[in-house]
C-alpha cells in the first residue's frame, strides 16, 4: 500500500494568502527553514492502481497535477481516483469537491451527518450530480466498518473504520444541521485497513480518549492533528479569538496537550498533519520542532510519501 | 496601471485532473508545445498598491501566491486585495471565494441575480461573514457604473461599467434562483476606466453583439472568451453533450464564430482568455493557433501582465 501526503497544512496553507504572522513573514523573506505547505489532502492506494482520497482539500487540483500516479494513464478517459472519505464538513475538507465537478464517477464515504451539512443547504455541490453515472455519496455510520471492493482483485479490496471524534461544526453551518449532541458524527478519523497493515487518519482531534479504546493505537501509521502548538495561538497572532480547543483541536504543547496526553506505547509511525501557518513546529530551527521530533512525532510536508 | 492574468483557462484548468483528450494527454507526455495552466483570474491595480480582482478562481490561492505584489507587504497584517468583481456564479468564477475566507475585510461587487443565486441557496459562503467588519457585498445594475475610490488620493481612483451578456445560469442553481428572462444579469462584462485608459473583461460571450453597442469596442485592452474554438467540442472529446453555444460560450471558428463577428475596426489590443483544456489554440504548432494570432487576437497565459 502506498500513502501520499499531497498536503499537510491546516484551512489557508503557508503561508497563507493574507497573514503576516512569523512563520509567513520570514517565509516571504526567505528567512526560515521551512517548506511551503498546501492543506492538508491524503491519497492512497491499496494496488498502485486505483487511489483514493481522504478530504477533499481547497488545493485539490494542483495536489492532483502534482502526482502523476493520480493522472489519467494513457489510453483510460477517466482519472485513477475511485472513492473520497471526508472527516467533516470543514471548507478545508470538503472544497476541494468543486475541483472535481467534470463529469466523473467516484464514491464519496461521510457521516449522515456531514452530508446533511454539505447538502442540504449548499446547492453548489450539485455540480456532482452532472455526470452519468453521477457521484455516489455512501454513509457512513460513526462506529461502522465499511468494506470497499474496488476491483477484481481480493487482495486490493480493504476495510474503513469509522471513528467519531467531535460535534464540532463548521461555521457557515445552520442551526438545523447542528446534528444530535453527543453523537460526534461532525467530526471523525478513519482506521484504514489493507493487507494486514492500519493506518490512521484523524486532522482534527479534540482529545485522545476518543480513539484510546479503539484497534487506533496499534495502528502502522497514524496521522494526526498538529494544527496548533498552544491553546491560545490564533489570539497571540492576532488571527481569531478562538482558542485552538474551540475549534476543536487539541494543542500539542502544555500539560493537557497531545505531546503530554499521547500513550507512550504506541508501536506505529506518528506524524503529525493539519499544521497550522502560525505553528512554530514549520520552523525547522524552532526549539518546538525539535521537542516534537525528541517526542517521537514526524512533522508532515507535501510530497511525503510512506510505504506499509 | 497594472493588469495580470493570474489564470487563463476555462474551468477544470489545462491539464485537467480527469482528462485525456489530445491536447491534456501530449501534454502529460511532454509531446505538445503549451503551457500549462490555472482557472481564468484576472487582477489589476490602479495604484501598484490597492488591487482588484475579476472573478474568484478556484485556483484563487496559488495563483495570489505567485504574485509577490499580492501578497502582504512587510508591516501589513493583511492583504492589499480590497475588492472583487464577480461576472457570474459559475463555479470556476466563485469558488475561489472560499480560499478568501480567512478573515479579511475586502467587497464583492456583483449583480443581484448572482448573489441571490450564490447566497440564498449555499450557506457555505457566510464564512466570509466571519471578519469583523465582515465581506461587504455591493450590488451591480446590469446596465450601471460604480466608481471606487479606495485611497486618499482621487487619482488613484476608477469606474466600472456592468455589461449585461446573458441569462445562463450555472447548473447547480435551483429553478427559484433562475431570474427574469431577459435581464441578461446571469453573466455579465465589466469596463474598467481609469485615469483615461479603460479595458474589457468578458470571460463569457455568447454573441458579439452584447457589447456592440456600447464604449467596449473603443477599450485599449478586451479580455474575451476564448473558451471553444468549435461548437461541437465537447461533444467531439466526449467530455460533454453540450454544445459551446449552449454553455453560453460563442465558439471562435465557424461562420457565426467570434472571428467571423468580431468588428475589424476594432483600436485595443484583444486577448483571448478563459480556454478550454480541449481548445486546439492551446497548441502553439497548431493551424488554429495560427489562425487566431492572423486574426489580431492574442492568447493569455498564466503570468502575462499589461501595462495601460
Amino acid at each position: 500500500m502506498v500513502i501520499k501526503i499531497l498536503g499537510s497544512a491546516a484551512g489557508g496553507g503557508f503561508p497563507q494568502w493574507n497573514c503576516n504572522c512569523r512563520n509567513c513573514s520570514r517565509f516571504r523573506q526567505g528567512r526560515v527553514r521551512s517548506s511551503a505547505r498546501t492543506q492538508t489532502q491524503i491519497a492512497f492506494s491499496p494496488d498502485n492502481q486505483t487511489w483514493f482520497l481522504v478530504g477533499a482539500s481547497p488545493d485539490l487540483r494542483s495536489q492532483i497535477l502534482c502526482s502523476r500516479a493520480l493522472s489519467p494513464r494513457a489510453g483510460d478517459t477517466s482519472s485513477p481516483i475511485a472513492g473520497i472519505f471526508l472527516p467533516s464538513a470543514e471548507v478545508d475538507a470538503v472544497m476541494g469537491l468543486l475541483h472535481l465537478r467534470e463529469f466523473q464517477r467516484f464514491v464519496v464515504y461521510a457521516t449522515a451527518a456531514v452530508q446533511d451539512m454539505l447538502k442540504a443547504e449548499n446547492r453548489i455541490f450539485q455540480v456532482l450530480s452532472r455526470g452519468n453515472p453521477p457521484v455516489e455519496w455512501r454513509t457512513l455510520s460513526s462506529k461502522g466498518r465499511v468494506g470497499c471492493y474496488f476491483s477484481d482483485d481480493p487482495g486490493a479490496s480493504f476495510v474503513c473504520d469509522t471513528i467519531p471524534l467531535s460535534n464540532s461544526f463548521p461555521d457557515y453551518v445552520g442551526f438545523k444541521f447542528r446534528g444530535v449532541e453527543g453523537t460526534n458524527e461532525a467530526s471523525v478519523g478513519f482506521l484504514f485497513g489493507i493487507a494486514g497493515k492500519s493506518f490512521l487518519v484523524a486532522p482534527s482531534l479534540s482529545n485522545v480518549d476518543g480513539f484510546r479504546h479503539t484497534a487506533a493505537l496499534s495502528a502502522d501509521l497514524m496521522l494526526i492533528d498538529g494544527t496548533f502548538w498552544s491553546d491560545d495561538e490564533l489570539r497571540r497572532t492576532g488571527r481569531s479569538n478562538k482558542t485552538a480547543r474551540e475549534m476543536g483541536h487539541l494543542p500539542l504543547s502544555g500539560p493537557g496537550g497531545l505531546l503530554a496526553r499521547f500513550p507512550r506505547d504506541v508501536p506505529g509511525r506518528r506524524i503529525l498533519i493539519h499544521i497550522n501557518n502560525t505553528n512554530p513546529i514549520l520552523d525547522e530551527d524552532s526549539e518546538e520542532h525539535r521537542v516534537v521530533r525528541d517526542a517521537g512525532f514526524e512533522i508532515a510536508y507535501d510530497g511525503l510519501e510512506i510505504r506499509l
